[in-house]
């Protein structure tokens, strides 16, 4: 069940992202109401595009947990999954996630296309976005505003 | 252009999967006509869902290359990409990707989904499959005939 707290810490490390001039998307993963791992955007810091926070944050959760089958796991992830990510959580069988903003453009729970889709896969991941929808599109307007004035004024 | 050495390449590390009781799948990165990364499925050993051949070798590439993006850089992998492993070659702007057999059940380059389809998203893989079809399906289903087996015995 969707608790608020989550994702306002995904909201935390999405803003610490923004400040390591990295595009601001952050993830938590819950598992019996508590937090087993936690990921933000390193795609830049790593120099690797596979580094998105799920990627980081579903890592992080099978170290810690010892397992790569993230049984009755939960994602909290500021931004909606694209495909790499919903199908990495596919892939660990993750229970549901809980998104913040609605990704047009990329989303792959619903948006662009919907890998969650019902018997798509042999594992279907619940999901339900929006959560904080206006802090979590925010976050990432603002970020490339100031990207696009930086690069106006000659900074970038 | 397609180059059958590198296939045979990504089969030997398919195979060398299959030694360590891993789902037999390889891939290897050629930029400029020449090897820049390999990977091998480290699911098991990695204890990590998201350790597939292509995330291995796609990570290994970035790290070589100094570079998140894979510009005109070639995938070639035994096994139709699934839908995490063809997103992160979207998402790392890889040129093309040659695969061996078909995933019928989860391949996500026209199989079951197509997330390669031309313009779907902001970059889109060139994809040509059914390369060396017979060999790499044939590692895929001696490696589930042995576990069967081994099932049946009582040994797993």
């Amino acid at each position: 069940m969707y608790e608020q707290k989550f994702m306002l810490r995904a909201i935390e490390i999405a803003k610490s992202c923004a400040e390591a001039d990295e595009v601001p998307v952050g993830a938590v993963i819950v598992k019996d109401g508590r937090i087993v791992a936690e990921g933000g955007n390193m795609k830049e810091r790593q120099g690797n595009a596979v580094c998105h926070a799920e990627i980081v944050a579903l890592s992080a959760a099978a170290k810690a947990l010892g397992n790569w089958w993230l049984e009755g796991c939960e994602v909290y992830v500021t931004l909606e999954p694209c495909p790499m990510c919903a199908g990495a959580m596919i892939n660990a069988r993750v229970e549901s996630v809980y998104f913040g903003a609605y990704d047009l453009k990329a989303g792959a729970c619903g948006s662009k296309v919907d890998l969650t889709e019902q018997g798509l896969f042999n594992h279907t991941v619940k999901v339900s976005g929006g959560h904080m929808q206006a802090e979590c599109a925010a976050l990432l307007t603002r970020f490339f505003e100031i990207k696009r004035n930086k690069m106006r004024e000659g900074k970038l």
